[in-house]
């Protein structure tokens, strides 16, 4: 049976060393969290960030605004020197409204990496904001979260992680290829040194180091390569991936809000992730932490 | 029965004052095209683009090129100093994904409008890209393009277009809020004084000056009070706009590639604009003339 890595155990030890690192400035940083939809999962999300910026010392002030007034908002936090990190709930508007917003958010309190200024910096592999290259790029908060998780399940099965490519001779296959979290996904595991199969509605594209091709592989070759399975797909519709399609001793990860494995999944991987949550808020943290030294220190 | 405005006689007009301006300057300017794309439209409107230049006198280069090297093609073209233009043709992958390439084109050779740079501009009505308030800012051509024939068609009943809010006291309805067209287009009548009743599939914003606020007002109650009525459903879903909707005398545009009105409209509209395609391409040589003398000249 596949060893379970539970998100929370690996957030909580991120959330001792931000808070550890927190303690020696000499000032509390403060995050805002703008909240304009009524729907659940944001309202879930926003009583997290609350709880993790509690638990590392963090100040956090949820400020409900309608969205219609939500730009106005923005622009305050923006400009207001109190403020050191913004994260914003979506869904809000439509996609491409919503994409509007996040280039709203100066790049420099964007604490879950969301800005085209993030964007760029990560499909070109540009991994530091100054000269000197002492100041690391922000990356997005679900993405680096996942990185993370595998890099815990990699070690936990013996691997060595702290390679400066450490998913080299690696392969995977992703599910998801949205904007927020596949592609960039498939992106950083490029840059780590995998092979990576990334799979959405338009097809198959491969990302390997910098490069990026079409790929007519299909599902089930891909899945029977793949040394680490990623699944994101918010539909019903999926076809499950079940225990006969992986290669034996795959680590699986979900980040969906769906099941996207078969119950059964750990009878041939060797470690399975369920969810994702937890992480992410971490990662959201430790992003106002590296933002503040990057810029506001 | 409506007058029907041809938008290819206005775009004319426009090409030759475009075509004397460009007549002034010490060198020819450039235009570079990129189509990643097979999908007809684009193809036309690539082919609309360079029938454009050779009339106004403006070097088009089309390149075609897989979507998988746009980015760094697009790089190349933004670092070129002889190429003083960039037009990318769209649709390409997702719409977040081209919305993130949007992005990439340098917002001095975006002759389209599209980068968040030039829609921040927009919705904070900052007209002017220099603190001397001399260089203009640019609008994106969709919404220029409509801005522009209604103006003509104003003037063709006798109203005076040269005010400095030349819209004040109409009404107006607009049935589209994509990020591209519908929403560009109500804060820019908005900021010409009107009063923009702006319809999507979520619901009914109303744009009037600076503001925006959500509305509870039904299609019927809009469109007889409404001046100017502008469809852009690309929808056969959408009930046709008919005659008895309408207030008399209005006027109506439409710039969707299917029909929104139904084919006696004009029985009650005082002017039919139906369609937009050739004025788009004219704002786009336009813009291409603006670009240069802001930053090129």
């Amino acid at each position: 049976m596949a060893i379970t890595i539970d998100p929370s155990e690996l957030a909580k030890d991120f959330r001792l060393d931000v808070r550890a690192r927190l303690t020696q400035l000499d000032r509390r940083l403060k995050l805002v969290g703008f909240l304009s939809t009524t729907q659940s999962p944001s309202k879930t999300y926003a009583s997290y960030t609350k709880a993790g910026c509690d638990d590392v010392g963090i100040d956090f002030e949820l400020i409900e605004v309608p969205k219609l007034e939500l730009e106005a908002a923005i622009d305050q936090a923006n400009s207001d020197p109190n403020v050191h990190g913004i994260i914003v709930y979506y869904p809000i508007f439509s996609s491409e409204h919503d994409r509007y917003i996040k280039d709203l958010v100066d790049h420099r309190k964007d604490i879950e990496g969301l800005h085209t200024y993030w964007a760029k910096k990560l499909y070109h592999n540009d991994r530091f904001v100054d000269a000197a290259r002492t100041k690391k790029a922000l990356l997005p908060c679900t993405p680096l979260a996942i990185v993370k998780l595998l890099a815990k399940a990699r070690a936990t099965l013996g691997f060595n992680t702290n390679d400066l490519r450490p998913l080299a001779g690696a392969s995977v296959t992703v599910f998801n290829r949205s904007e927020v979290v596949g592609r960039p996904l498939a992106a950083m595991l490029a840059n780590d040194g995998a092979e990576v199969y990334s799979f959405d509605v338009d097809g198959v594209l491969k990302f390997a180091g910098d490069a990026v091709e079409e790929s007519k592989i299909t599902r089930s070759a891909a899945l029977k390569v793949s040394d680490i399975v990623v699944t994101g797909v918010p539909s019903r519709e999926f076809e499950l991936v079940s225990p006969a399609e992986i290669k034996a001793g795959a680590i699986c990860l979900n980040f969906s809000t769906l099941r996207n494995f078969t119950a059964d999944i750990g009878d041939r991987a060797s470690v399975f992730i369920p969810r994702v949550g937890p992480m992410t808020v971490a990662m959201a943290l430790r992003n106002t932490l590296r933002l503040y030294e990057n810029y506001h220190a």
